[in-house]
């Protein structure tokens, strides 16, 4: 993108009322308007053409961006990085084992004692349902109380690395490359996207991902449908917000315990194992009274259960089946690929290698949609602030 | 507080003798002047209000803070990264775990080999009595050497971020929340304040707080008890370098075995654990000679001797005691909260609850603490150039 | 060094040829041009030289160099660290044990993965032979792809910390001391230096120093010999490299079994344990095979056999038979010292010692051999920007 594309966009953000999102945090899409939907991706896009362009997009001299990781991690933490470093802030990790946590600190010491001089917070907190947006939630009021009560000289703002509900930063790069793809959101009414259950030899995969999947593309007027196995349901709560926003846009969200239904005549999809809810729910429970013999008995029932639906798998006879034969596949990475990383896995080699490259497009969107998320919420007039970037010009490499 | 005060704190500054905090190292407060106190003090302050009004006080274009923990730590570890950053540096952990450091390499071999771009070191080693601060000076010997024989271009100064005598960075803290608290330097003598031990379900914490504390609070003037039951001394040579001081600042150091008394018309109370010294020499002896056995009996002999003197707690009947019965109650957290963190602790948790917001804002100066002892080391007119920072007024975020 | 003799450096490296050092990786030592070598070492003394003079040579306002360490290390950890802070470049870790790379990820995914915004990457993987730098090489061909393909906005340029074949950044460092230590490159044709095998009771130290070394110092006519018992010879392709070279730049080759012969008239000494590269192959299919009890009893017979080659250490007696008894001793360190860090070791203390100053220096060049690589690989017209740096002359602190 040049230079005149680049002030397009700049003059659309500026059409976009994204005033709440400053100093505020992003932890669900359904939370966010349309407009702060879309002044997201707008951001996104121009700090990728600024980058493009050796136009630095530095707006912090100093700064600190904490990253908090309750599981290992290798995208989203360099996603993060990237984004941090993009804007000028530097990483600090908050490692929970080389900390004094678990010394009986409440959250609310914890989340003020490491934003003394933060800019922003990002959690990944993805094991247990019921557990990681809550610890969102409480690190969000635990740092407003600090600033009220003059504790904190400014408020960190906190971004969603994946949590038990939503994959924010996951599901915002999706559609960003379906936008993409499909030449411009205009274009996407009527689409219809599968995102299909897969079967895969691991257990307890996160729902936040098909979750963020049906709770951000029922938004655009898509036909959404959601399929899985018999008990490998998502949260309700996540499939009432889809129907709501699927009446709202125009689009639809139905759900189907086909594979084979949900991909006929797809434009897009997104075949990608999960756990179940129930069983999510019943490993919380038993963390919870430290039963770990029950979780282990779970698993095993788990990768049992998992073993009576190794037909759901992404195969060339199904992509055959979707809209002129060229569906969008789509997998938010790593995948379970039959044959390479396991005997049966969610998706045939040959349909992944055909899609490899687009994969990793859609992985390169995130550090821009992190990026873009820590720049709208830190940054009071953003449009004015990235005029002012593109206007100085400095080089990002001399 | 707005330019203008912050512009005659710089003044202040100005009338201060700091000329040898230039490039020196930050271990032991005693061996600071008054001035130097001051100073250090005082340029916290300024680059706390600057921060505030969002003036960049970024001194270093690149440069590397190089940080050693020998012990977990979040607070600590936070601090120093958030001081690093706000002046420009970039933090390199030295972890000992992934170097080669075990294998035969000399402290003065390590010493050059992470300094070559080193500006500062960090170094927390309080686990052994008698080793912590000895291994700093090793270090600092070390880089100066290392200088004068050309192979370093420059000296690294070092700061204490605790070892077995002092904790500086934490009383400087404490300290710089009393001045504010009482609202100025000027309004502390006579003032009195209990450093008292109390009781905590674990073993062998530091001694380097209440040592820090009694070694830094002695120079103001200030009414200073400090009160253990017996067995729980602290190090000999500083209480004499408290009562000395005490002597000289027209205050009073006074031990006592009685926690009530150390409460009786208090200003301040600091109640807090920490193990009997002569028990920390023991242990050190014992993992000298690599006796795992003897720490392990020596650790349930702490913790059974402990046992004995559970009523030294923080209640609010003692707190009732203090001048007016609002004595400003102080911990370095993270705090054993009785009823919280644990069954009988060393505090009571309405105590705790009702000073929880002045703890935070204690805890919140420590980066500006280690922020103004680096400044101090590595620039040489510190008054002018923070005047020039002022003069530039950099947005730290655009 | 003074502005006058930076600019007469800066203008010695414009005569250069080092074009296609621009977008390319540094992997091994005798890929690169005469000129390209002389533009590394000239870069990095100039680089020294801003620093040593308060010059910033920040040229990357934001960016990221990542690091792949497959094994401990303090220096080379710290080293890469210094030099992509004195760039611009801010350091983002990829460490495997945090990551998910273990699942079934391929190399071409992982590299792309973590390089959406990455301008350099530094990888260490020296522990099994045929193994590092095929990785390294499998790395570089994914990024190229990526960048071809459109995935990546930019290609990073890869660093080569050492892999099982070269460790170029000790090598060249080495050199550089060396070229400093006889005044010039030009002083260097006929000096003799003995790369010597030297006994250490640890086993399986990698090869890539002495291939680095005998790979390097034969391109500038000296008289080179590689001395080791039988059976601990050095991959014999290096060995032909070595050959050819020396044939070329005037010099020679020489191999022998004896340390008395290398050491006699020697200029330089370099005694160094390694391994034999039989026994690493079979350590690596030992490997392949999960034999780790085969690797274990591999160990043990590499211990004893080592055992039969105590008398090779460098003594006072024989350092006495070098040129004028007072040849340059060397090491990559760290050391194993006789009576220091072992019973019986590489070396004997008081020789380590009266040059331990020196190869504190040598090591100090390789923060700058670093920044050097990843300049002339990022920047386009090197010459140019360092003088605009020189001339803008940004002070590193203020």
């Amino acid at each position: 993108m040049d230079r005149i594309g680049l002030e397009e966009l700049i003059r659309e953000l500026a059409t976009l009322d994204y005033r709440k999102m400053y100093n505020n945090d992003f932890l669900l899409t359904w939370e966010k308007s349309n407009d702060e939907i879309a002044a997201t991706f707008t951001v996104a896009e121009i700090l990728r053409g600024m980058r493009e362009q050796d136009i630095s997009s530095r707006v912090f001299d100093s700064g600190l961006g904490v990253s908090l990781f309750r599981d290992n991690s290798t995208r989203t933490r360099f996603s993060f990085s990237s984004a941090c470093n993009l804007l000028g802030l530097t990483v600090q990790d908050l490692d929970e084992g080389k900390s004094q946590m678990a010394h009986g600190e409440t959250v609310r010491e914890t989340a003020n004692m490491i934003s003394f001089m933060a800019d922003v917070i990002g959690i990944r907190d993805d094991m247990y349902i019921g557990k990681g947006n809550a610890y969102m939630r409480d690190v969000a009021r635990a740092v407003q109380a600090g600033f009220d009560e003059g504790v904190l000289e400014q408020r960190p703002t906190l971004v969603n690395l994946q949590c038990d509900i939503d994959h924010p930063t996951q599901s915002m790069s999706d559609m960003l490359h379906i936008i993409n793809h499909f030449g411009g959101v205009e274009n996407l009414a009527g689409k219809k996207i599968a995102m299909s259950w897969a079967y895969s030899p691991s257990y307890g995969k996160p729902l936040s991902v098909p979750q963020g999947i049906i709770g951000l593309m029922t938004r655009f007027g898509m036909d959404v449908t959601l399929a899985h196995p018999e008990g490998y349901e998502v949260m309700a709560e996540v499939e009432e917000v889809a129907a709501r926003q699927a009446a709202e846009s125009g689009g639809r969200f139905t759900k189907t315990n086909s594979m084979a239904e949900a991909f006929a005549e797809a434009d897009i999809v997104y075949p990608k194992s999960w756990a179940p809810y129930a069983a999510m729910e019943k490993r919380t429970d038993l963390y919870g009274h430290g039963d770990f013999d029950g979780i282990k008995a779970l698993e095993q029932e788990l990768l049992a259960e998992n073993k009576n639906h190794m037909d759901w798998t992404c195969t060339e006879e199904l992509m055959a089946t979707t809209h002129n034969g060229s569906a969008l596949y789509m997998h938010c990475l790593p995948a379970d690929i039959t044959g390479v990383s396991c005997e049966n896995g969610e998706v045939e080699a040959s349909v992944f290698d055909r899609y490899r490259v687009q994969q990793y497009k859609e992985a390169g969107y995130k550090p821009y949609i992190i990026a873009a998320m820590i720049f709208l919420s830190k940054i009071r007039n953003s449009a004015d602030v990235l005029q002012h970037l593109m206007d100085k010009a400095t080089a990002r490499v001399l």
